[in-house]
């Protein structure tokens, strides 16, 4: 039997102590990161509080192994004088929606073999797409995972306006949206590229722009732009 | 029996000519734009080329009823003396992958009520999900397309750069991309939208651009301002 100790009230917190409580191999404890005056003992520790809490929580422990769960911080940074790891998750979690642990990538890394193979043993009981992942490469996943979900869920919200304020029902663009999404699972992005910037169809681009407000014309001008260039350069490449 | 000629040999006309030929109770015919001295009679001539061709196309057809599958074209431009309308379908088409026409959104216009019946019928024979789509609202259904498929996914193009650059397999983000894809069914995007931007998080903003090449460092800052305007206009008005 593992002992297990997730420090956090938040949405990481949350689903990962109701996932870990189904397995007959693990014995879980939940505390908030304000009740640390008495920290029970864990095999393991993990700290799921936001981002500029961890330094403070972890200094506070005196367990053996300590793991934290955030994208964009280094385990170097962890200031328990034990044991160290990451525990990160890469899906966005929201507290009303149930979460399939099958379907997300765990990123591990510790700081050493022995430790990063306790941390897998941990995720598989979980989920199988597991991928080491070391603290620099963890924040270019989080910076990544912002375009494909942040900014992409931000364009999708500009689509819906533009719908709302013409009587468009928004769900016309649901099936691209899908096979969009669906399609670089199949062949890369460069490879799906259509639409006017890739063309350079310079005409439906000046009717776009007329189409859009200021603020809508200026992402649509950069990123016709950064298209662009890519493709530029690709062909000089080639 | 109803007939049908496509005319243009791009991906819409291959597609379309070959789903149309399993069905019964229509008989097809496709030529190619460059062969247009002898067009045969139809009841419904589908004008499938490149935008800055349907003009020049349409002059010359004889036959009662003329409709184009542009997105960005008004229905007043067909220059045929006949009846006119627009057969859009709302969906990235490729020659090498095959087209489900019963997920595809039909956008449909046409001069009058009966014409329109007319090609919501033929719309029919392929798919259920069938939009009446005037020529102003079809413009803003097409720049809505161009945010949600050419920007969405030129930013899983950034993300591939950035992952494939550090060793970082790009699949590690698909299911972030499909999670995302599928939430806005089901909450609207204001509601899913995650990440340092919405929450205000300049620290880790920072950290961000850093990381980022300058004409990525361009991209992340503009959609972050704009993610930022959206939330503070939203709270300004609830």
């Amino acid at each position: 039997m593992i002992s297990i100790l997730i420090i956090g009230n938040g949405n990481v917190a949350h689903h990962l102590q109701k996932a870990f409580k189904k397995i007959n191999t693990l014995s879980v404890m939940q505390i908030g990161s304000r009740n640390l005056n008495k920290i029970p003992f864990a095999d393991i520790t993990i700290i799921a509080v936001s981002d500029n809490a961890i330094s403070e929580v972890s200094k506070k422990i005196t367990n053996p192994f300590v793991v934290h769960t955030a994208g964009n911080f280094d385990l170097k940074s962890l200031q328990n004088n034990t044991r160290k790891g990451v525990f990160y998750m890469l899906q966005s979690f929201s507290k009303a929606t149930d979460v399939n642990f099958s379907q997300i990538p765990f990123c591990l890394e510790a700081e050493n073999n022995e430790d990063y193979l306790v941390l897998e043993s941990l995720a598989k009981t979980l989920g199988n797409k597991i991928y080491k992942i070391d603290s620099k490469q963890r924040k270019l996943v989080h910076v990544s995972a912002v375009f494909v979900n942040n900014f992409t869920n931000h364009l999708y919200k500009i689509s819906r306006d533009i719908c709302s304020h013409n009587n468009i029902p928004f769900e016309i663009l649901f099936p691209l949206i899908a096979e969009t999404a669906r399609k670089i699972e199949v062949i890369t992005p460069e490879q799906a590229q259509t639409g006017p910037a890739v063309r350079n169809d310079t005409k439906t681009i000046s009717n776009h722009l007329e189409l859009l407000s200021a603020q809508h014309q200026e992402i649509y001008s950069i990123l016709t732009k950064s298209i662009q260039e890519n493709t530029h350069s690709q062909k000089t490449l080639n």
